[in-house]
C-alpha cells in the first residue's frame, strides 16, 4: 500500500488534503489510490445539501457540523463551487469559515471547483467523499452552491439529501422547476423568521402531497434560522430518522445504491475517456488547432470528433 | 442530401422539430445531419439568457421574442430545463406559452431537458441552436432554468449572454458566487419595480468595476419589468450594441469563438465516447450488473471502468 493511502487511512489531515488534490487534478495514480481505499468506504453517512444561491446553505452546514462535533462525531465537508467559467478561478465564499474551523482535528473542510474544459467535478467530488469516508469521518456533508444539473448529480449520490428553501419568491415552485423536489429526503425552510414562511411551507406541503413517494417516506419540512442556530437540532433529528428509515428498508434502499453506483461508473467513465483522448492522443495544442478550424468554419466539429475517436483506435 | 435536412433548411417547422429530436435522442444519423447543415450555420445571433430560478427569465425571453417579431426577425427559442433526475421526466414551465406562440410561423420554441444518466444536454442544446440557425432563424435565444455549471456551459456558447438578476437577497453577490458574473455581457435587473432595485444596481456596478473586462466592453445594466414589458427595448438595444461591438473587434472575438469551438468539440467527444461504451460495448443490463457489484462492494468502480475501457479496445 502506498504511503499516502496509509497516512490518509490513519486520518492524517495533510495526507487527506493531498489525496483529494490527486483525485481533483486527475494527476498521479488517482485510480490506484481509490482502489486501495474502496474497501474502507461505505461507513460514513453522506448528507447532501442543495438549494438556490442565497438560501443560506453554508451557514446551515456550519451549524450542522458544530452540532455533530458536540456529539463527538467526525465531520467532513465538501463544498462544491462552480468555477468562474472562462478563467478557471473559483470564488469561494467559505474561506473565512475554513480558517475558523481549521484548528479542530475532528473536522475537515474542502472546497472544490470545476477546473477547465474537461469537466469532472461531479466525479472528483464523489471521490473526495470516498476519501473522507475512508479517513474515518463518519458524517460527510456535501454542499453545493447552485441548483444546476451538475449539482443535482452530485447531491443525489448522498445517502440523505436536504433541500434548502427560503420564504417567498415562489421558491418551492422554482425548486420544483429546477428538478430538486424529487431529490429532497428532507426540506429545510431557512430564514424562517422572514415573512412568507407559512406560505412557503403550505406551498411545499401541497407540492409534496402531489409528488409520488414510492419508498414510503414522507419528507419532513424543518424550519431553520441558521444565522441564530434555530432548528439545527430538528434538522439533525430528521437526518437521524431518515438514516433509521434507510436501515429498516434494506432492499428498497439497495436499488437506490445501485442507481448511485451506476451513475458513478458512468461519471468515471466519461471522465477517463475524455482524458485518454485529450492530453494523450490529442495534445492541447492540437485541440486548439482543431477548434480554430471549426471556429473559422473550415471544418465541422463532428468530423473533428470522429478523427479523435479514430485516434483512440475505436471505430466511431 | 437527406430529405429531412432539405426540409429543415427550407424552414419546415415539423422537420426542424424532428431534427432536434434526432440530436436530442442521439438516435438516427445525428452526426450526418449536423455535418450537412454545418455550412449553413453561423448566421444567427445567438443570445444566451441565464439567472437564478424565479428571476423571470421566461417572461423576459417572451418579451424579447415579441420585440424581434415586431421587427420581422425570425426567432428561435431553446429553453433548457434540467430534468427531474430520478424519473427522467421534465417539468416544463413554458407549455402554455408554447401554445400561444405556436401559430406564428416566424417563431420556433423548444424545451430541452436532460435525459437520464448518459448526459449530453449541453451538447444537444448547442446542436439544436445550430439547427435553428441553419433553418433561418436569425435570432436564437437560449434560456436556462437554473444557474449550475451545466447551464453556464450552455449559455457561454452564445454570442451574447444576458444575466438576469432580481432586486434583493444579495442577488448580485450570489450571482458572483455562482460564477455567472464573468459570463454576463449584459445584466438585466428584472422585477425592477420592486424595493431594493437601486441597491442591487449599486452592488452590481461595484462588482463589475472590480472584475476585469479584458475585451474593452463594459457590461450595461438594464432595468426591466418583464411582466409589463418594461425595458424590453433597452435590452434589445444593448444586445444590438454588443453585436456591433463584436463586429468591430474581429480578432478578439475570434479567440472567444475558438474557445467556444473547443468547448463544443470536448462536449461532443464526451458524449460520443460514453455512448460508444454504454449501449454498444456494454449493454444497459451489464451496466446494471456492474453497478450492483459496486453497490454491494464486491467490486470497486475504478476496476469496472478499466474493464469497460478495455472493451473499447483502448489501453487505459
Amino acid at each position: 500500500m502506498n504511503s499516502l493511502t496509509e497516512k490518509l487511512l490513519a486520518g492524517d489531515k495533510r495526507a487527506i488534503g493531498r489525496a483529494i488534490s490527486v483525485v481533483e487534478d486527475g494527476h498521479g495514480d488517482a485510480a490506484g489510490l481509490l482502489k486501495e481505499i474502496f474497501p474502507q468506504t461505505g461507513r460514513a453517512l453522506v448528507v447532501g445539501i442543495t438549494g438556490a444561491p442565497g438560501a443560506g446553505k453554508s451557514t446551515l452546514v456550519d451549524r450542522l457540523a458544530h452540532y455533530y462535533r458536540d456529539k463527538n462525531e467526525r465531520v467532513g465537508i465538501i463544498a462544491v463551487d462552480p468555477s468562474s467559467p472562462f478563467t478557471g478561478g473559483a470564488l469561494l465564499g467559505d474561506r473565512i469559515r475554513m480558517q475558523s474551523m481549521a484548528t479542530d482535528p475532528g473536522i475537515f473542510i474542502r472546497s472544490m471547483a470545476s477546473r477547465g474544459h474537461l469537466g469532472g467535478l461531479a466525479r472528483a467530488s464523489v471521490d473526495a467523499v470516498a476519501i473522507l469516508d475512508a479517513a474515518g469521518y463518519n458524517k460527510v456533508i456535501i454542499e453545493t452552491v447552485g441548483v444546476g444539473q451538475d449539482e443535482i448529480d452530485i447531491v443525489k449520490t448522498a445517502d440523505v439529501t436536504v433541500v434548502v428553501l427560503v420564504p417567498g419568491m415562489g421558491d418551492a415552485v422554482q425548486a420544483m422547476k429546477a428538478g430538486i423536489m424529487e431529490i429532497g429526503d428532507i426540506f429545510a425552510i431557512n430564514k424562517a423568521d422572514r415573512d412568507g414562511v407559512l406560505r412557503t411551507e403550505r406551498e411545499l406541503e401541497m407540492l409534496l402531497s402531489i409528488s409520488s413517494q414510492p419508498d414510503g417516506w414522507t419528507p419532513p419540512i424543518i424550519k431553520t434560522v441558521a444565522t441564530e442556530d434555530g432548528g439545527t437540532d430538528a434538522l439533525a433529528a430528521s437526518i437521524a430518522d431518515y438514516e433509521k428509515f434507510i436501515d429498516s428498508r434494506g432492499d428498497q434502499m439497495d436499488s437506490r445504491r445501485v442507481k448511485i453506483a451506476e451513475h458513478r461508473i458512468v461519471e468515471l467513465l466519461r471522465d477517463r475517456l475524455v482524458k485518454l483522448a485529450v492530453g494523450e492522443r490529442v495534445s492541447e495544442a492540437e485541440l486548439s488547432e482543431m477548434a480554430r478550424s471549426v471556429a473559422d468554419r473550415s471544418r465541422d466539429p463532428y468530423s473533428v470528433v470522429e478523427e479523435i475517436i479514430g485516434r483512440l483506435g475505436i471505430s466511431p
